[in-house]
C-alpha cells in the first residue's frame, strides 16, 4: 500500500508528459499551461487510494485519474472565465495569460482528452465509469450555475448552499472515489460508502476553506484574510451569520457587503465573532468529517487498508489522525 | 431503405424530446434553446444515411445521431461566444438571449450529454465510436482555433485553409458518415471510403457557401450578399483572388479589406470577377463534389442502396442527381 506521498508522486510521474498535441501550438499550449502549474492532484490520488482499498492498483485507474485531473482542470479554465478571475495557483489565468477565446476552446479540449483517456481502460468497466463520470460532469456545471445564480439574490438559505456546494465541488471528490473502487472492483456497497466518504470530506474542506478566508493566520495561508468578503462571495459564514443575528445586525451585514467601506473586513469579521460564527463554523467542519469518517468505517475493507486515506483526509482537514 | 425526408422526420420525432433535466432552470434551458431553433440535422442524417446502407438501421445508431447532433451545437454555441455572434438560426445567440457564463456552461453540458447518449450504444461499439468521436472533436477544435488564428493573419495559402475548413467543417461530416458505417457492422474498407465522402462533400458545400455569400440571389438566397466580405472574413474567394490577382490589384483589394469603403462589396465583387473567381469557384466546389462521389463509388454496397445519400449530397450542393 503506498502513502499519499508516494501515491502523488507516481500519479505525477505519469501526469506531467504534455497531454496534448504541438499543434495547433496556441490552443495546446494554453490547454497544458494550467497543467504545469501544479495543484494538489487530490482528486487523482483519492482515486488510486480508493483503488488500492480493494489490492494492487489496477493500472488502468491510471487512465481514469488523469481523466479526472483534466476534467477539474477543464473545470478551472471556464470558471476563470465565468468570473472573470485573473490569477489561479499563484499565476496569471488561461485567458489572462492568452485570451478568452483561446481558454475556452483549451477548455472544451481538456475536457475531450479526458475521455480519451476514459477510452483506454478495458472495454468491461467503460460502461459504468463513463455513466459516473459523465453525471458528475453535469453535477458540477450545475453548481457553478447555481453559484453564479446566488451571487445575484438577496438570500441563499444554508440548504440551499450546502446542495450548491456539494454540486460544485463535492461530488467530484466523491467520483474519485468511487471510480477508483469501480476500477478495484468494489461492490455497490463499498462504492457506495466511498461515494459518501469523498462528499462529507470535500463539504467539510469547503467549511473550512471558508473559515481560513475569514479566521486564518495570514503568515500560515499565505493570503491576506476575508478575499471573500471583498468579493462579496457568499460563504457558509456569511450564510449563518445573516441566519443568526438580529434585524439590526443582518440589516448593517448586509449593507457592508453593498458599501466598499475601507473597514469593510474588519467591521464584518466582528459581526461573525459576535454571532459566533467562528465556533459554529469548526463545530460543523467537525460535523461533516465525523459523517465522512462514518463511511469510511463502513466500507469492507480491513482497518489497516484505510490507512492512506485517513493520512489524506487529515492532511485536508489539517487535523492529525 | 429511407429517403432523406424519411430520416430527417425519424431523427427529428425522438430529438425533439427536451434533452436536459428541469433543474437548474437557467443552464439547462439554455442548452434546449438553440436545439429548439431547428437546423438541417445533416450530420446526424448522414449518420443514419450510412447506417443503413449496411442493412436495417441499428437502433443505437440514433444515439450516436444525437450525440452528433449535440456536439454540433455545442460547437456552435461556444463557436458564437468566441466570434462574438449576435444571430443564429435567424434568432438571438444563446450567450444574447441568455448571458456569456451561462451560454459557456451550456455548452459544456451539452457535450457531456452528447456522451451520455453514447454511452447508451453497445458495450462492443463503445470503444470504436468514442475514439472516432473523441478525434473529430479536437479536431473541430483545432479548425475554430485555425480559423481565429487566419483572422489576424495577412496571407492565409490556400492549402492553410483548405486544412482549416477540412478540421473545422469537414471531419464532422465524414466522421457522421463513418459512425454511422460502424454501427452498421461495415469493415474498415467501407468506413474509410464513407468518411472521405462526407470529407469532401463538406469541402464542396462549405466553397458554395462562400461562393453564394458573395454571388448567391438574394432573392433566393436570404440574406443580402457579401456578408463574408463585410466582416472581413477570409474565404476560398478571397484567398484565390490575392493568389492570382496581379500586384496593383492584390493592393487594392487589402485596402478595401481594411476600409469601410461603402462601396466596399460591390468593389470587391468586381475584383473578384476581374479575377474569373466566380468560374473557378464553382469549379473547385465540382472537384470537390466528384472527389467526394468517387469515394462513394467505392463503397461495396449494390447502388441502388446509395440512392438516399446521392440525393442529400445533390440537396446540399443545390445539384439535380
Amino acid at each position: 500500500m503506498s502513502s499519499l506521498k508516494e501515491l502523488s508522486a507516481l500519479f505525477e510521474s505519469q501526469f506531467k508528459e504534455r497531454q496534448f498535441p504541438e499543434q495547433p501550438q496556441q490552443l495546446y499550449d494554453a490547454a497544458q499551461y494550467l497543467l504545469t502549474l501544479g495543484g494538489k492532484r487530490i482528486r487523482p490520488v483519492l482515486c488510486l487510494m480508493a483503488n488500492e482499498l480493494f489490492g494492487e492498483i489496477n493500472k488502468d485507474t491510471f487512465h481514469v485519474a488523469n481523466a479526472i485531473e483534466l476534467f477539474h482542470n477543464f473545470t478551472l479554465v471556464h470558471d476563470d472565465i465565468m468570473d472573470k478571475s485573473a490569477i489561479r495557483r499563484g499565476q496569471p489565468t488561461v485567458h489572462t495569460k492568452y485570451n478568452e477565446p483561446t481558454a475556452l476552446l483549451a477548455g472544451d479540449v481538456m475536457l475531450v482528452t479526458g475521455y480519451e483517456h476514459l477510452n483506454k481502460i478495458q472495454t468491461k468497466y467503460l460502461p459504468r465509469i463513463l455513466s459516473l463520470f459523465n453525471k458528475t460532469a453535469k453535477e458540477v456545471c450545475e453548481g457553478q450555475q447555481l453559484d453564479m445564480e446566488f451571487e445575484n439574490r438577496e438570500t441563499v438559505s444554508f440548504e440551499e448552499y450546502e446542495t450548491m456546494i456539494t454540486l460544485k465541488t463535492s461530488v467530484a471528490l466523491a467520483a474519485s472515489m468511487e471510480l477508483g473502487a469501480i476500477m478495484g472492483g468494489a461492490g455497490l456497497h463499498n462504492q457506495h460508502h466511498l461515494y459518501e466518504f469523498g462528499k462529507f470530506l470535500g463539504v467539510s474542506f469547503q467549511v473550512q476553506d471558508d473559515y481560513l478566508d475569514a479566521f486564518g493566520d495570514p503568515q500560515k495561508f499565505g493570503k491576506t484574510p476575508g478575499g471573500d468578503i471583498v468579493a462579496n462571495k457568499k460563504t457558509f459564514l456569511l450564510i449563518h451569520a445573516l441566519n443568526v443575528a438580529d434585524n439590526d445586525t443582518k440589516a448593517s451585514l448586509n449593507q457592508l457587503f453593498l458599501s466598499k467601506d475601507e473597514h469593510k473586513v474588519e467591521s464584518v469579521l466582528q459581526i461573525y465573532k459576535d454571532c459566533g460564527v467562528d465556533d459554529w463554523a469548526r463545530q460543523l467542519k467537525n460535523e461533516y468529517y465525523q459523517k465522512a469518517m462514518i463511511h469510511l468505517e463502513e466500507v469492507a475493507v480491513i482497518e489497516k487498508r484505510k490507512g492512506p486515506l485517513k493520512e489524506l483526509a487529515a492532511y485536508l482537514l489539517n487535523r492529525s489522525v
